[in-house]
């Protein structure tokens, strides 16, 4: 894979921008650490609000900090005006998410025109060990003309 | 398919005891609505820090969802003194969580005697209106002879 | 799900023909056997030639009939003048595809502009038993515009 | 990931083996190109009866040779008298797979007891040009104590 360039010159900003629009992310604490064309990493801090069963994080949050990743790594390739729309993802747990912090981190597979398949990484980190936590395959949308800002559904979800 | 039957006598309070050890679950407002052998639902109600850029459900809880329903529809077929844990699962959006609240319905589709294939549909309701929001198929492994208490991960997070 | 109308008059002998020109289905044997708009469904023979170590229809032949079926589920939807894609599939193997015959029987989930996602399973069946082996999720892309039948590709691998 | 260490001193006879006993890889003329401890490359050169309608390799037949090329990647990493199962497969197709031959080169991620997951990438060659057609997540099982040479299947097959 080459290295991939981003066609919105402020791809930058507008990732940043639509992340801290996503109350979600700021609800379970989760920080945008790394960005750049088709790369993003998502980190979060153990609470015990985030906790399975077992005490670990929970498996379907790892595997949302991780689709967050994906979506942010492929709209940093978007073109201005344009909003992500996950279509799919297949997430493989390898071991349980045990640590202070986890680390989502996202890359561009294959850009396209429309479709743009990214993988993504999550890793645990406890006492200096590192531990493979999840893989995944995901498919994001590239969503032309519509703006990430509109917001209608948070509008509607008011009234 | 035929009717599927419980192992374990208790199937009820032991998923149910499980579930509300689950501090992730809690944190978002998860309720378990409905469970018999093999099927599990669970609801959530639209909160604003739960949602993405748009006003959406975010598309990560709305699959960690069917991942907690399809995790208890597996559990409740599982003998006693076991544990649940997913493998892998892969889900497609098929339209925006928009509405005041979200179920996830799983079944399980084959019982195995360690891996148990499950599928969820998450459904958003608004006014009046059911929506299709996502179909995901789930790959749960069942440990036998681990508490679903252990808790271990917690008193270590703990210190 | 309601009942899905097909765009195309034709989808009938559209879905047929582009079948026909599909030279690995004629290579394994594979036969469409059933087809309405949304709905396709492809029976295969078992062959020597088809199996895999321990005699069973071999796992990745199983899963292409499944792709394939919801293929054309998805296309006996599309509007004329259009040709079909996969983009991804999940297939999750029940059971091992042990029999005299095996057939795939794909839905359209949720019929999109773009993008159509469909379910496939595939059932064996041998002495009056049928044994679901394999279940799946797809998703399927039209492309406007590109005509089926344009085979350039294989003119070019002619040359 | 560090390197991977095979428990079978046979192993690269014990996947030959199996691999010569599946029929359909036989039939498609699938070659086994590559094999090490935890990683192996299967290659297939193109065949009119190999295409799909555009004159490309079958979609379904790719993602066949991918699943067969992790099968073996952790059939490689197995103990002696065991035998490998597919749990699950999510395959993304890139590009269509265009040229003269792919190759499907797959590697295990995290090896389990019972559950390893691989990934496999799969390249078209095409006048110099190497093209990335497909990416998948594997989940496969081992079996142990079954002899992977054991063929009941094909027995009863036969009767």
């Amino acid at each position: 894979m080459g290295v991939l360039t981003a066609k919105n010159p402020d791809y930058d900003s507008a990732v940043r921008d639509s992340f801290s629009r996503q109350p979600f992310m700021e609800t379970v604490g989760a920080d945008l650490t790394h960005l750049e064309p088709g790369i993003c990493e998502i980190s979060l801090a153990k609470e015990p609000g985030l906790t399975q069963q077992h005490g670990f994080f929970h498996g379907g949050l790892v595997a949302a900090i991780a689709d967050s990743a994906a979506g942010y790594a492929a709209f940093s390739l978007y073109p201005a005006n344009s909003t992500v729309l996950t279509v799919d993802y297949n997430v493989k747990f390898l071991q349980p998410a045990q640590g202070f912090q986890i680390t989502a981190r996202a890359e561009v597979i294959k850009p396209g025109k429309t479709l743009f398949v990214c993988k993504a990484d999550v890793y645990a980190e406890e006492a200096g060990d590192k531990t493979h936590c999840l893989t995944g395959l995901f498919t994001m949308m590239c969503l032309l003309g519509k703006q990430d800002k509109a917001n209608l559904g948070r509008e509607k979800a008011s009234t």
